[in-house]
Order: C-alpha cells, then structure tokens, then sequence
C-alpha cells in the first residue's frame, strides 16, 4: 500500500495510529485507517458414491498439485455459499452443501480455511478454467504426495479416518508455518 | 475506495476485469485489482462459577447495548488469540478459550461471526476502552432487551439451551437482514 485510497496522498505512515494499539497503514492527510484483516479460504469436500472430487491446480501458487475445491470468499456469499461456488468455477460440478468439517488458522499468512462436507447433486464434473484435470478419488487413490496445501492433507485424513465411524465431527487447528515443530492445536 | 493504493491513480474502475467473473475495483493505470472479501469478527462466551461475562458497549454502533467480547480479527492471530485478545481489550478479563461453539453468515454485511467458549482465569475482569461497564450475568440476568446484535442473542440463546444437557455442539447459521422472514438454517 503506497497512497491512501481514500484522498490519494502518497504519505501514509505505518504506525500505531492514536487510540489504538497495534501498527496500521493510514493517512495523515485525510486521517483514515486502512485496516488489514485476515481472509477466509472456504472449500468442500464433495464426495459421490465413495469418491472424493480433486482438482489439479493450472495456477500460481502450486500449479501442479491436487487440491480439494477451495478459494477467497467473496463479499455477499454465506461460507456455504462459497463452498459451492469454488466447487462449480474449478470442477464445474454442483454441489450440495452440508456440514462444517475443518477450520485450520494460518496466522502467518493471515487466513483462515473453512471446509464443508458435501455431496455431488449428480456425480457430474468438469475442468473449470482455474485447473488443469478434475477426478473422483477412492480413498486408497488419493495422491497425497501431490496434495497442494497442508489444509487438504488434513482435511482428507480426517475424512478418511471418520469413514471408519461414520461420525464426521468438526476440527479446529493451528497450521504453523514449514518448520515449526507442531502445531498448537490437536483434536 | 477513490484512488489506487498502488500508483495513486484516480481512474479506479468498478466493473468485471478481464478474466474474472464479478465486479471489482480495479486500475487501468497500473492493472492492480483491488479484491475486497468479507471479515471476521470473532468473539467469546467467557463464563465463571455459572456465570456469563458481557460488557456494555461504549462505541458505535449499538452504544449503549451489552455484548459478548468480539470484534475484528487481526491479522497474524489465531481465531482463539482473537476471542480472548477481544476479552482483554473490552473487559481487562483473561480468558482461556476452548472450543468453537457458534459460526454466523451475515453476508449482507461481509462478514462471519465466530465464537468460541472460554472460562476467565480468576473471575477478575474490567472496563476496557470500548466498554461503558461489564458484569457477571446469572443465565435469569441476561438483559434480553439490551443486547447489541443478533448473533449475542442466539449465541447466549444456545448456551443457555446447551447448559441444561451439558452438550455444546457448534451452530452454523446464517443471520438475514431486518425485515427476512427466516434465516436459511436452523439447528
Ligand atoms: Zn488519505
Ligand atoms: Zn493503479
């Protein structure tokens, strides 16, 4: 951030603005705030007769790599909202929402993901324009060494351990950045 | 948003860029979008000796009015260090967070509500900055009548619901604009 969006100064400070306690980008010509906050991630995990739809991702960060649906909410969606509509933009599949699953901090990289479990409304998919392949796994067909982020590694783990039970209850963990010994939160 | 925070221009545009599939502001000067994505405001049900601890806001909006402890997650926190950094700052109270308890979708304002149950760690709390008063609230004390937002409401609601079984399952819900005849999910 190099002007204020608000009035156009290129003088904004970085610092602790009066009355407040933590450093924020802001204007000293037209006094306003520009606050930062952390950006929900939301996916799902959309299953259909036993298998689980991946996407390959065709862009930056981990082009390459096999991920569950995922992405930016977007301002005026609800989280399940935005579950499906990753579903539908990268894996042109529908999906029908159920319950919340995962919900994994990334303080270092100021997000928070949150996946749904999720069914196929008809077993249908395709390649949206942001992968470059789309697939229902089997369990045992999962490519786990190709998996794009921590937070679909885990996910999936969970999933794959609940089958067992059929009781699919909600986590909350911390995701530490590469090298850090663990994380704070297990179930 | 007037000006582009990364080369100042003053030609912002809010339409569909090139590729994209909703409306953003974005710069044709320097080709920046500037995305915008729905906060979190996350917050606590801070409880001690059968107790619940509300604070009486002092700022806008809904002066005035009693709250749980909440407010905007900041960036590099945890959602759990959010809820009780929310706790300090509104009621000087320590508290340890536990488990997840209550998600809301507001998307008609671009948020997630997010609260978590906690128990204060010596029943000592405070008047913070953005607070006129706090207490300790038996379950028959809650002051219905005054609470600040819908997502206090329910969250009290379910916890009073909860504390006769014993069993605090997490609620996802979605809170609708004054005026919609029913929120989308129930429990
Ligand atoms: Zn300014
Ligand atoms: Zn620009």
């Amino acid at each position: 951030m190099k002007f204020c969006s608000h009035c156009g100064s290129d003088q904004l400070r970085f610092d602790i603005p009066e009355g407040d306690n933590r450093p924020r980008y802001w204007c000293p010509a037209c006094q306003t705030i520009h606050y930062q906050n952390p950006k929900i991630v939301v996916g799902a995990l959309p299953v259909w007769e036993g298998r689980i739809l991946l996407c390959k991702r065709a862009i930056h960060p981990r082009a390459g790599y096999w991920t569950l649906p995922a992405g930016f909410m977007e301002n005026g969606e609800t989280l399940q909202e935005g579950a499906a509509r990753e579903t539908w933009e990268e894996a042109c599949a529908t999906v029908n929402i159920s319950d919340l699953y995962t919900v994994f901090n990334l303080p270092h990289i100021y997000q928070v993901y949150v996946f749904f479990l999720g069914e196929l409304a008809d077993g249908k998919f395709g390649v949206g324009d942001e992968s470059s392949d789309a697939g229902l796994f089997l369990p045992e067909e999962i490519p786990w060494d190709e998996l794009a982020f921590p937070t679909i590694t885990r996910t999936l783990k969970f999933y794959l351990q609940d089958m067992k039970t059929g009781d699919f209850p909600i986590r909350v963990q911390d995701i530490a950045p590469l090298g850090t010994p663990k994380p704070k939160l297990e179930p």
